[in-house]
């Protein structure tokens, strides 16, 4: 049996094929960057792996989608992937999540991490892991490690393509996050919002949420106030899946495209995930929780 | 021995003896809804009850400030304060900080409630408590038994006086919180602002932080957008002390204060901990957590 | 995903194909008794496990030994053989050791257990397991809720027919244990080998161990101050493997049974495995964890 | 505040005056050891600690007792005996107790040094220990790192002298051990006595128990099948208290010394606890236990 390294990439998942290609780039960037490294991918969610189950047991499904591969037609929950990693042989392992914030799927998935890495022997050498790392979201974890604030600077860095998108049609820049009651993720996307605006002055850079604050009612107020004409709708989600194709420019007058237009803003929408422009992030968190964890990744 | 309930509340300290009052005020308001369980104080800071310490040991100092409590001439840390408790037969308790959010602090109070509550006995009746709770502090922590949300909201509406004084002064209203790079407390400063220009639509309410996100830098540029010329400045912090005293109102040029009027602004200020203010919050963050540990509190 | 329960039996495993067969015969009871729930067999041994997926690439060995089960062949360990389980949706696992003694490899059985028990999800309901039991040796475990005591009787109890091959031969039985230097399973033994003198009071029963306390020295002590001059040896073993062939009546001038012959005793062997003998009690101890945990096994 | 080191003494306790010099001749011999270091007693037993804070508080039990030491007079329980030590400063303890089994009484113990020792800070520095350690009872605890076997080892070469004073009297020793039903001490004993008996081969050393296994029956079908007439019984506990007056040498019918008696045999008691001769082990044990932590005593 080797004693060998692997990574794991935490993922909520999706059952939109071409979404699906946003979290395939992201393990294609990590692969590229540990060439000799098992990157399996996770689904967290059990009503998605339970569709890709049923969808592999469909022929007709699999006549019509030939190149879904095999990995995710018979994609497992988090704690399957890294047990059968394990009994293979990869006793040093990273977790690397490819959430945006840290709220309750992460908080969730460090519980894993930490249940299993808590699995002591009394002979250390019979110990199921050596190591079990947990990588940060893209705009960081609670940690005095490494300062969030740095997290989200550095994702205002990346996403400069979009800064000069909407500046290339002389339009503000308005990301739809996710958002939650529970985690404060609204402070760190306002944070991101401003780095942007920062980073790059001459585009407008604002940020609401789905489901809480800040709401579309407050980026409205800021627009009007900065008196702009002109949107750019971007999700800012990893994969561009049901809320960006319904919530952000579904032709439901309650969507945002709708919404902003019946205010008078002429809208323009890039529907793409962030995933595989964000995926360079997640190689270096991969690589910091690995030296943490005293793992040399190859 | 007594088989009862007592509340310890987890203040930083302060070394400030007019600031000390603010934390005083809280104790006595919490006495006031549990006549007859002990509340107890200890202040985390190793710094501040060393020199209580001193002081308890000074004649000198003694005489000239007469009015100090014993308690706090002998305040001891989290776990001897919880310990001596048990030690008396208060076998459950609820530790309630008065931390504003949930950042560093609070996450080591958990972990200190975390570990006392995980000492099992063989026999369950050996247990040295039966129950300890936490609260959470102002507003809020990450569960998804409570919504961060409404903790704001809730701070909102008890400021109420806060958005009137700077109303019938006919200023903006801007508060000084702390934050810090590791945990996104801006974005709950930011919501609270938000809730308050809801709640209070005729004051500009405003927030910045001593440490982080958002700067003063920020706020001033909302100012300015919002062409508001006099200022009422707050602390938003539970006691009046050093911040306060200097960072905000201090005669440097680099306080709060000193920089406004360099900007142009007119300036007031209102050097009040918010202590007494919130300290029926607190009140009822002991009933929750107390309610969630099955403890009833007389 | 149906919401099921599962057993796992642990198992140190063996490569001796007579020996798998008391393995088996334990799985065997276990599933009479539990006829509708999955009860998979886990090898906890990683050198075992590694043999027999040598074998099962080995077209030669599959041909030589039709009989394999193809889950001996593709055997996993702990972690991947529950993990594998709760991906399916088996969320109530009872994990039954088939040790004899609560050492070292039951106290490293508990800790994953207790690792695997300990994931929390922020929802009840993403839990991975809703609960996972863990069941006591055939000596009993640790703990207040099972005196070990009872354990040992009802151990003494179940072989009654070794005492009753050792008087219609006229021979003192003599048990060989394991035994170890770290946990005290010698003191077991100890008990156990009164309780059978008390109900079997015309044979006199004793143990001795192949690595500590008691040795075969003060085995031969005690028959020569009873003045026994035949004895039935028998492994108290759960699988008659590598020690009961070797060790207990192997060729070599120290095995047992050589050394005894030696000093003047007349020696027969019961070469089997306490397996099929106990595996009623493994049963039962299935039955326990599984009422302890709240889990109805059908 | 000193960054410094503590020896907490972790036993039952009593409230027999005499029965306490035994105990303060372990501390003292502890502190003897370590004289630069506080060697602080704690009582684990709730009414022991209520009965001597009785006493405290009874001017006439102390003019009638005047040499009672303050510490025992308002001794603390485990928790508030540790906290007080780090609200002083002592950050590194080690915490030694004075079973001589690793039965119910050390497993909780071990639970109360496993929660504290949990409590993580984000700041390394603000942590509350720096380490704390556990010793371990007399006849060892179950851990690769000990080999209990030695401990009994150690236990039988330091009690000669119970073996010598035997021998000088020609009578067999038999020794008054505990027991409960739920840990092996039995085998713990059974195993002592046979050390004792391989190092002072012409006495015969016995050990039976007040609640569980081996019985005095046991030892007196034993006693008879040696042919002895005279025993010299002793307490294997740690003070002689109610055991030792009682059930050993009592009047009362019951008493081993009385059952013995009416059995035919000569009776002789040396009625001590075993603390003073064992204190050194515990001093060896405290020191084994530093040295794990990484603590240096002085």
């Amino acid at each position: 049996m080797q004693q060998s390294e692997a990574i794991v990439l935490a993922m909520f998942g999706t059952t939109v094929e071409s979404a699906l290609q946003d979290l395939l780039a992201i393990q294609a960037t990590v692969k590229e960057a540990y060439p000799k490294t098992p990157v399996t991918i996770t689904f967290t969610s059990n009503q998605i792996r339970r569709i890709w189950h049923q969808r592999a047991a469909d022929p007709h499904y699999l006549a019509q989608h030939p190149g879904i591969p095999e990995e995710i037609l018979h994609i497992q929950g988090i704690l399957a992937t890294i047990a059968n990693l394990q009994d293979q042989g990869y006793v040093r392992q990273v977790v690397q999540p490819t959430h945006i914030v840290p709220a309750e799927e992460f908080h969730d998935l460090a519980s894993y991490v930490r249940g299993l890495g808590s699995i002591q022997t009394m002979k250390p050498r019979w110990r199921p892991f050596q190591t079990i790392g947990l990588g940060r979201p893209l705009l960081g974890a609670y940690s005095l490690k490494h300062a969030y604030a740095d997290d989200i600077r550095i994702a205002a860095q990346t996403l400069a393509s979009d800064a000069e998108l909407a500046r290339s049609r002389d339009a503000a820049l308005v990301y739809m996050g996710h958002g939650n009651h529970y985690f404060p993720s609204g402070g760190l996307y306002l944070e991101f919002a401003a780095r942007m605006r920062e980073l790059y002055p001459d585009v407008l850079t604002l940020i609401g949420t789905v489901e809480s604050f800040p709401t579309l009612d407050e980026v409205m107020e800021s627009l009007h106030q900065h008196q702009v004409r002109r949107v750019l709708l971007k999700p800012f989600l990893i994969v561009a899946g049901d809320h960006a194709v319904n919530d952000l420019v579904g032709d439901e007058e309650d969507s945002w495209q709708s919404t902003l237009r019946r205010e008078g803003f002429e809208v323009m929408a890039e529907v793409r995930g962030l995933g595989p422009q964000v995926a360079s992030i997640f190689v270096a968190h991969v690589a910091e929780a690995a030296a943490e964890a005293g793992v040399e990744l190859r």
